[in-house]
């Protein structure tokens, strides 16, 4: 009964008072003093590295947790096993996606919902995705141990085929069904939806109410070295930036490359690497963060005795502001055209791709910060460069996302890491944001 | 009788007096007007562009007679019926060269050889090997009709599989047996050769006596534009220029693309352009014709959100100067290591391949051009940018070539074209030239 009073008291509390809760501490057993089980967290991410690690190798040989894969399955079952050991019921949405909710005090309230996922890329890290969901799990059990329940319901997710972008669009309702004919990692992702439990014929009722959510959090990894490089250990995200790709062709003439005189080529390899620098240069001498990257190039017909007659590349540049990468991409178009004149080919330029940013909730990143503060621990608002889930929750509720750094900055390859205390921080300061939003 | 007396007559004439021989010829039926039969060398190349035509293509499609393929076979035999209507007597040798002997009046004479190649690359033109191995059994054939003996043995040859250098190099005891373990267009090479004829545990027994040859001579199409641009319809060629291969990586830090801020990119594919540039300005920078050319380029891993962590590729530096490349080579590797420093990157560089220049034999080209003159037509000296089987027989004996117009420049290619008067050109010097050798 003092449980439950002590639970009616902050829940009612936190509703009206927020962070001047506090004072209803008792030292450690408080509110205000609430921490997860950083031990446990931990073990958590030891347990869960286990599934896809490559043969015969340690946590420190990374994890191929492609999602549909044996090892995505079997992590997904690890993960709802300690959902039960946090005392929520897990259910699987016809998307894939593995949800366990909370009960708050006022079943009226719009929930808050926090999260990240567990499939990786192939040879990928242990933290990319993990951090964030074993820390929601972490955030759930501190607060049945601690016997605490929020005014608002909880509810924490575990995303499906992350990588792939397929269960938070699903849920936001921007999932393209055609997506799902397409073979991923040999499977075809229909097939490898039902195999975690999905329905690919009822992914439109993944879809969630926008009205019904009060928020959504997500803890991940920088996956870039900007906090790792300023000793900063929480960084606050102002939102995800803006992506445009595009496709590149130089046609020019492949001829002998003994035969054909230097200046009688159209040599597209050649346009091509004029154009990388371009890119560079178009990118670095704009000011701010924006990024540029030629990341795919093909050439044809790639014998080292033909001059290169067609190269494809890819270029893709990121900036929160959709205007800036807009405007650099025009310029880019026209260095490409020069260049295309100065070396007698011709070129064909596309945009193929444009995802628009996702802006972080201003009062969000504020209650982050107020957060981190309570934990004594520094923060630096950046924006996310990668992709993440939460920018599919920003369509339907206000999205917040923190960060934890990044050692070295290296992300998606096995040598991605994160310390344990970092970790911890991020659980800590999710746990306190989640208190803090539940207490407006 | 008389046809005896003729050949006799002939042969010793043109053993002491060379061109002056003229005044032996009676109109068109002497020696100094001696022709080719320039519509049976047209049809002859028409005939042979049958075996590896496209399915429902035309002559203008191109061809695929690659060495060891059943087109192969099929145009080998079409060669060798034509031989024996020029009165030859086709041998094969156990590395699968064709060779057809016709007496000359002294036997103790070294023979004079000429001859080229009818394999062709996938996806080739009709005239590259071909019009000097039609215009070898043509230029047997004239003889043969005008009843015309020479003082040398002559022979020609249609050496083996020329586009993987085997023949030759086998004639000229420079073939390492290795490559016949190798699989080529999906045979392996040893029974590709046995396949044409030949026999792959004798290839030894293939090797050409050096003394045994008097010299090595060679028609073919130029596969450069030089020709073709300064309308020059016979070019003497100097050399068969020399060939420097490098392997080039530069190993960067393959990572997010969204993620990592522009200066502590490791972009191994920057780098890589940047070379591409360096070996343009290398390469163009220094006087003379000598060609550099990055033809294979590969990514690692090659997705258009991964900066670039290593890039593969190939260099090619020819010239007739082994010296000038070298020292091209030399600069080109200064310029990868600052552009490492650069980048922040890291390059090996390994000189993979070094083919020696094979130089012409002066008193031939001269009699080339002196040839060429009698029939009325310009010469111009020139580099074989292109290697050749003759390249092979430079080591055995003094060696001439002789080039004819690539319309455009084009070869490797269906669109490779000579027209029929620049091949009958060809041909009548071939002819002239073995003539005026013959008398030295």
């Amino acid at each position: 009964m003092l449980m439950n009073r002590r639970q009616l008291l902050y829940g009612m509390a936190t509703a009206f008072a927020g962070p001047a809760l506090a004072r209803l501490g008792t030292g450690d057993e408080g509110p205000s003093g609430l921490r997860v089980n950083a031990a446990r967290l931990e073990r958590r991410l030891e347990d869960l590295s286990a599934y896809g690690r490559p043969a015969s190798g340690t946590f420190a040989d990374g994890v191929s947790r492609v999602a549909y894969s044996d090892a995505d399955l079997a992590g997904r079952n690890y993960a709802m096993n300690a959902m039960r050991d946090a005392g929520l019921k897990p259910r699987i949405d016809p998307a894939g996606n593995i949800f366990g909710a909370r009960a708050g005090m006022d079943p009226s309230l719009p929930r808050i919902l926090f999260g990240s996922h567990i499939d990786s890329v192939p040879n990928g890290g242990n933290f990319d995705g993990d951090v964030g969901s074993m820390s929601a799990i972490e955030l759930m059990q501190t607060l049945e141990e601690r016997h605490v329940t929020t005014s608002h319901p909880l509810e924490m997710v575990i995303w499906s085929n992350e990588e792939n972008l397929v269960g938070s669009p699903a849920a936001a309702g921007g999932l393209d069904q055609r997506v799902l004919d397409r073979v991923y990692n040999g499977i075809r992702m229909e097939d490898g939806l039902r195999k975690i439990g999905g329905d690919p014929t009822r992914v439109a009722e993944a879809r969630i109410v926008p009205h019904s959510l009060c928020c959504y959090l997500e803890l991940h990894i920088e996956q870039g070295g900007t906090l790792d490089k300023a000793k900063i250990p929480i960084g606050v995200v102002e939102g995800i930036v803006s992506i445009d790709e595009y496709e590149v062709e130089f046609h020019g003439f492949a001829n002998h490359a003994g035969t054909t005189p230097m200046p009688e080529r159209r040599n597209a390899l050649l346009a091509a690497a004029k154009l990388i620098e371009a890119v560079q240069d178009v990118v670095t001498q704009a000011p701010g963060r924006q990024v540029g990257t030629v990341g795919q190039l093909e050439v044809f017909p790639n014998a080292h005795n033909v001059v290169p007659g067609l190269v494809k590349l890819s270029i893709e540049l990121r900036d929160l502001s959709a205007e800036k990468i807009a405007r650099l991409g025009d310029e880019i178009q026209q260095r490409a055209q020069e260049i295309a004149r100065q070396t007698g080919t011709e070129v064909q330029i596309k945009k193929v791709d444009h995802d628009p940013p996702a802006m972080a909730d201003p009062e969000i990143q504020a209650k982050i910060e107020q957060a981190a503060a309570g934990l004594g621990l520094k923060t630096m608002r950046l924006a996310s460069g990668a992709g993440h889930d939460a920018q599919w929750m920003a369509r339907l509720a206000p999205m917040g996302m923190i960060f934890i750094p990044s050692i070295g900055g290296i992300s998606h390859s096995p040598k991605e890491l994160t310390s344990w205390q970092d970790c911890a921080n991020g659980a800590n300061v999710l746990l306190a944001t989640v208190l803090l939003l539940d207490g407006r």
